[in-house]
C-alpha cells in the first residue's frame, strides 16, 4: 500500500493492536492486526512500536495525523464522568521524534466514586453512539475486564469494571486447581446452575473453587463441567454486583468473544431483556468520531 | 550425621519439604528443610528426590522406615470423613527400587458433599490432637489454601478449603491490577474495613478489585492500603462463607505465616473467641502418630 493515507487510526488494546490507513471519505485503504501478550508497549518504546506498524504508510512530505485509543500505560489527563465518551477537542498530543507523525491520543475516562477507569472502552462507546445516536440505557462489554456503562443523553453517566474474565483465566491456567479446568467447552446445565448460585450466594463462590478441583479428582465431575461451573460462578457473582446496571434497564451486550454469549444467556435466564450486538467496527467508528471533528491538519 | 536413624519423617508440602532423622524415643537426630516452587515432585521422580534428601541417613544393612505426608501427586486411596485424621493401620506402601527404603505414605482425606480434599493437613491435625487430646471444636489453618476443620471425638467431622491466599497472590503478582498492590505492608484500618465489606457484601468483592487499581492510579490510595484492602476483602469473603465453622465455635487459628495474625484479628473483630497457635512441630507430631503405632519393622 504505497498511497499515503489521509490519517491513521490506532486501537491499542490490552492484548492486540489494530491500525487502519484511512483515505478520503474515511475509506479504509489498509488494515493490520497484531496480537500482544502484554498490555501495550512501554511509553518509551511507543513511537518505535507505532513506526513498526505504520511506517510504510507515512510520507516525508508532511506529518500524517494518527489518532490512537487504548494505550493504557500512557499518562494522559483523564476525563471524568459524566461526559461524552470521546470529545474531539480534548485529544492529547503525544510528542514524537519522527516528523512524519502527528499523534493524538483519546484520553481515558475516570470515575471518582466508586473509583474506576477505562482506556479504550470510551472509544467503543463513541462508535456505538455513532451507529445508534438515540441510545439510552446500558452497554455491557464482556472480556478479560468486563464493563457495564450507563449511557444517557449521549453521555457516560457511570460505569463499573469487573475482572471476571481475567480471574477465570488465572484460575483456569495458573492456579492449583488448573489441572481440573478444561481449556474450553461448555456444559450448559452446569453453567446455568452456577450462575444462579453465584447470583444468590456470592459468598459461596470462594468456597466452591477448591471444591470443583476435588470433584474432578474424585471423579464426580469432568473438566468441561468444572470450567462451565467456574465461569458460571464468576459471571453470576458479577451479575449480582452489577444488578443496578441491568435490572429493568435497556441492555445491549456487545462483543465477539465466547463470553458474550454466556452473559446474554445468563441475563436472559434472569428475565432481563437483552440485545446482542457483535460488531467489529466500534473501535474504528469511535476513532472516526475523534478524527472527523478534530482540527488536526 | 552418620548414625543411622530408627526411622525418617517426611513432610512434602506444596512449597517446601522437611525431613527428619529420628532416633530412639523419637529424638530428632538431624533435620533438612528445602523450599520448592512447584507442588511436590513427580511421582516418577519421587524416589530419587527422596534419596537426594536422605540417602546419607540410610544403611545397606536393612530398609529404614520412611513415613511421608503431603505428596499431593501420589494417587493413594483417600480416606473419607468422618474419620480420625491419621490411622497408623491405613498407611500406603510406596514401591521403591532402593532396598534401603521402606516408604509409607499417610493417605489424604476426602469429603463427598461438599466435595473437598486435603493432603498433608490431616497430619497437622493429628499432631495437634496429640498435643491436645481432648480438643473439640474448629481448627483454622490459613495459607495459600486455608482450611477450616471441625473436630469432634478425635475425628475430623467436616472441613472446607478456600483458595484465599492463592487468589491474593495471583491478583497481587500476576494480574492487571498487580502494579497497584504492594508486596507487603499492612494498613490496619483499611484491612478492618475491607473485612467488614467482604463479610457483609460478598458480591461487591468482584466489583472492588479493579476499583482498587483505579484508586491507586488516580492517587486516592497507596499501594500498601490497596494490598490491605484486597487481603481484607478476600478474607472477609471467606469468613462469610465459613461462618458455620466459627460462629459460636471453639476456634484455634494455627499457623506461622503473616496471614494467621490477619485471620485472628478479623475473627476477633467479629466477636469470635479465638485462640492463636503458632507451632512448628505439628507435622512432626502427626508423623510420629503414624509411626509409633505402625507395625513397620
Amino acid at each position: 500500500m504505497r498511497a499515503s493515507p489521509k490519517w491513521i487510526a490506532v486501537e491499542w488494546a490490552a492484548t492486540h493492536v489494530r491500525v487502519w490507513a484511512m483515505g478520503a471519505n474515511n475509506k479504509v485503504l489498509a488494515e493490520v492486526n497484531r496480537d500482544y501478550s502484554t498490555d501495550g508497549p512501554d511509553l518509551a518504546g511507543l513511537e518505535s512500536a507505532l513506526l513498526g506498524l505504520i511506517s510504510e504508510w507515512l510520507t516525508p512530505e508532511h506529518a500524517t495525523p494518527v489518532i490512537c485509543c487504548g494505550m493504557t500505560r500512557l499518562k494522559t489527563p483523564w476525563r471524568a464522568v459524566p461526559c461524552v465518551p470521546v470529545d474531539p477537542h480534548q485529544l492529547v498530543r503525544m510528542p514524537t521524534q519522527d516528523a512524519r507523525l502527528d499523534v493524538r491520543v483519546i484520553p481515558g475516562i475516570m470515575q471518582r466514586n466508586p473509583s474506576d477507569m477505562m482506556f479504550g472502552t470510551e472509544t467503543l462507546i463513541a462508535g456505538f453512539l455513532a451507529l445508534r445516536p438515540g441510545f439510552d440505557g446500558v452497554i455491557c462489554l464482556p472480556g478479560a475486564h468486563s464493563r457495564w456503562v450507563h449511557i444517557s443523553a449521549r453521555e457516560i453517566v457511570s460505569f463499573a469494571t469487573y475482572l471476571t474474565g481475567e480471574l477465570l483465566a488465572l484460575l483456569a491456567k495458573r492456579s492449583s486447581i488448573s489441572p481440573s479446568i478444561a481449556d474450553n467447552g461448555l456444559d450448559n446445565a452446569a453453567f446455568d446452575q452456577a450462575v444462579a448460585t453465584g447470583l444468590s450466594h456470592p459468598a459461596s463462590v470462594s468456597a466452591r473453587l477448591y471444591s470443583l478441583h476435588a470433584s474432578v479428582l474424585n471423579g464426580d465431575l469432568d473438566a468441561v463441567s468444572a470450567r462451565s461451573t467456574l465461569s458460571g460462578l464468576l459471571i453470576g457473582q458479577e451479575l449480582g454486583a452489577a444488578r443496578p446496571y441491568w435490572l429493568g434497564q435497556n441492555v445491549v451486550v456487545e462483543g465477539t468473544v465466547t463470553e458474550t454469549d454466556m452473559y446474554v444467556a445468563a441475563l436472559r435466564t434472569q428475565g432481563a431483556e437483552v440485545e446482542r450486538l457483535a460488531s467489529e467496527v466500534l473501535a474504528l467508528e469511535g476513532l472516526k468520531v475523534a478524527y472527523e471533528k478534530e482540527d488536526v491538519k
